[in-house]
């Protein structure tokens, strides 16, 4: 099967979490930019990119693109209490995507981060102080270090990746309470498939377009 | 089976997504108070209520619950296909409960609607000037009319209903473009069950504590 990912060019984005499932398992696919025309479907559209065409399958929304892909890949696990509660992470960390994403953009993806920087930096305050513990905390309570690495892990491993960007000193500090989190982020990071990936050309660097984005006056 | 939802006492929140689908199944019941000592398992944690308990499983996030309930409760298509595809639809619809909830707290969810009012403002006006006709179009074009009834339908109800009582005068003019949306609410709101639910003491009214809060201010 040689999958389609049709996602924004330029970003890593929520394409990213399937680019690392597919990347992991050395699956064949090909990368179609969303935003020509001719790249959406009529049938079972998408609200936004990304979304995975699959043989005569048209996916979307990430979660549900790595629920599917994830036994696919050998990245699920195979009963299925154990695939829900892997979706049930998966779920919370996309919350948490977006919790990060609207610390540049609370009043509105349309705006300009210019044009909303005094909430930015409000809500950044919140974000630091309250949301981030919450959820490194309950991370490293849910995984436990010796797990079958799942689409999940990978998708951590994004997370961390991407917030150690956009707050690198207050990802400094937090991440020392949090053992399993890091220990998580370092064995994802050493898969070959995965290491050959982030290495190569092929990896989008983090930029200011994306949905982490670094702006120092955001984290006092 | 007896299943054993575990919520917030008081309001809809995200656990009404779940009663809809169990009311609408004649299912067999009983909430607990996930604020009560006792009611968190050790076992597969959730980030936040609501939660499920159903045998030995443990079931967190509103979507990852009715993707597991919705084929033992006849509201999911057969097919691997259409189960995405409704996933899918359930997804896109708890986005867009995310960003009706954070027009009212743009800010922070810790924080009191009055300290972050000011910015609860401008995020409305760009939530009902860009957001809501956009997920309204979308849903307009996604679903079809004679559809089969799952889950996501009952959803889509819960949502318009929300934003009804949120934004009555926006949602008056909108729903008027959005004939198949407003034919989706009629239809699920005359199944003989959920008509009876409806009307019952068990269906807690809408209120300023929930995530669909009626602020005139909020509403130009």
């Amino acid at each position: 099967m040689r999958y389609e990912l049709h996602y924004w060019p330029g970003i890593q984005g929520r394409g990213e979490y399937v680019r690392l499932a597919l990347e992991d398992a050395g699956a064949e696919y090909i990368e179609v930019d969303s935003s020509k025309s001719g790249s959406e479907p009529d049938f079972h559209p998408s609200f936004a990119p990304p979304y995975l065409k699959a043989g005569k399958l048209v996916i979307g929304q990430t979660a549900n693109i790595l629920l599917y892909l994830g036994p696919r890949l050998g990245l699920a696990p195979k009963t299925e209490a154990g695939r829900l509660w892997v979706h049930q992470l998966q779920l919370t960390l996309a919350d948490w995507l977006t919790e990060a994403h609207d610390t540049h953009h609370p009043i509105g993806s349309g705006l300009y981060y210019e044009e909303q920087k005094r909430e930015a930096k409000r809500r950044s305050q919140d974000f630091l102080a309250n949301r981030l513990p919450k959820f490194l905390g309950y991370f490293n309570a849910a995984m436990k270090p010796g797990d079958k690495i799942t689409y999940a892990h990978l998708s951590l491993f994004q997370v961390i990746e991407g917030l150690r960007y956009a707050f690198p000193r207050t990802m400094k500090k937090l991440e020392r309470r949090h053992g399993t989190v890091a220990a998580v982020h370092k064995r994802v990071a050493a898969r070959p498939r995965l290491a050959q990936y982030l290495a190569s050309g092929r990896r989008i660097p983090f930029n200011q377009d994306d949905v982490f984005r670094h702006y120092p006056e955001l984290e006092p």
